[in-house]
């Protein structure tokens, strides 16, 4: 019951209308790689994110562009920015601080989108069926190593566009000692 | 079975020789806050360290000072100084990187030190018994809320000296949503 993990730093995904505000007229986003998820992928175009105490420079964009922008940052660095953002799911920007976003065409502000990625685990309805979840149950998850520990509050995804990844954010791999393309295990409900 | 927490930020304890060579020849540490640990506290001093890709300044120096100098970083500033220390038990500073630390009087280099604090719980002997766990055991620890964890790996620390609080640094606390004075639970073994 192993899952590999993949670690977020913090990114943004971009509408349509605020790519063009921030790179221009027409301008697309370019495949620096993909990414784990099927059809996503990191974009060789960064961002500078701007909050009430500070902005953090050469923030990633990760393509498609979507239908909301939405910006993922570690509770370190909503200290920087001086945002407190709430744990949610990717999606669900109802209530979230706002942020300034600079381009290298303009400058963006938004009055919502900024969140702490809650951990997930992405997988097909097949991975599912194997270890026995469903789309949406809060399971557990535990770490090997020095720094091993048991993530509760972790929440299944299940998509046929999804490939098999445990997704937490940089405060959560460095407190647990872990790296992309580690693996967990999916403990037993 | 309810424990406090104490969230550990990045901060350096000095020997007298470098408190010397930093603050000047028969300076002394002066009392900001006393911490939990009974005699420890917080100092007004602080120094910048330097590290071969960044510095971080402001780094708050605890007293009083130690037999030996020792920089206590999280992961995610150890990847902005460019050091790769090891998961340790405050004291046990062989084989660790080392580190230049500017003060307002001069600036030293040692050449071990730095280290990523290995998660601990200190309590009395009269605790130990309450809790039923003894010296250097190493315990699981529960977290409640929205990034509810459990921590393995714990180490006991015994000692008169000490009282009860378990200490995590701030990747810990950031991945486990938990601030200073909040409390955690010790499973049973």
């Amino acid at each position: 019951m192993m899952i590999p993990v993949g670690v977020s730093n913090r990114h943004i995904h971009l509408s349509k209308e605020h790519m063009a505000a921030l790179f221009g007229e027409g301008a697309e986003l370019t495949v620096l790689k993909p990414l784990s998820q099927p059809g996503q992928f990191a974009a060789k175009e960064t961002v500078t994110v701007e909050g009430p105490k500070g902005k953090i420079e050469n923030v990633r964009v990760l393509g498609p562009v979507r239908s909301l922008t939405q910006l993922e940052i570690s509770k370190t660095d909503s200290f920087k920015l001086g945002v407190a953002p709430p744990v949610r799911l990717s999606g669900d920007i109802d209530g979230t601080p706002g942020i300034t976003i600079h381009g290298p065409k303009g400058t963006v502000t938004v009055d919502k989108g900024v969140i702490i990625a809650k951990r997930h685990i992405h997988m097909t309805p097949k991975d599912a069926e194997t270890f026995g979840v469903c789309d949406k149950q809060v399971v557990k998850v535990k770490t090997q190593g020095e720094r091993a520990l048991i993530f509760d509050e972790v929440i299944v995804r299940v998509s046929e566009d999804f490939a098999l990844d445990m997704h937490i954010d940089t405060d959560e791999a460095n407190a647990a000692g872990l790296k992309t393309g580690d693996y967990v295990e999916l403990l037993p409900s």
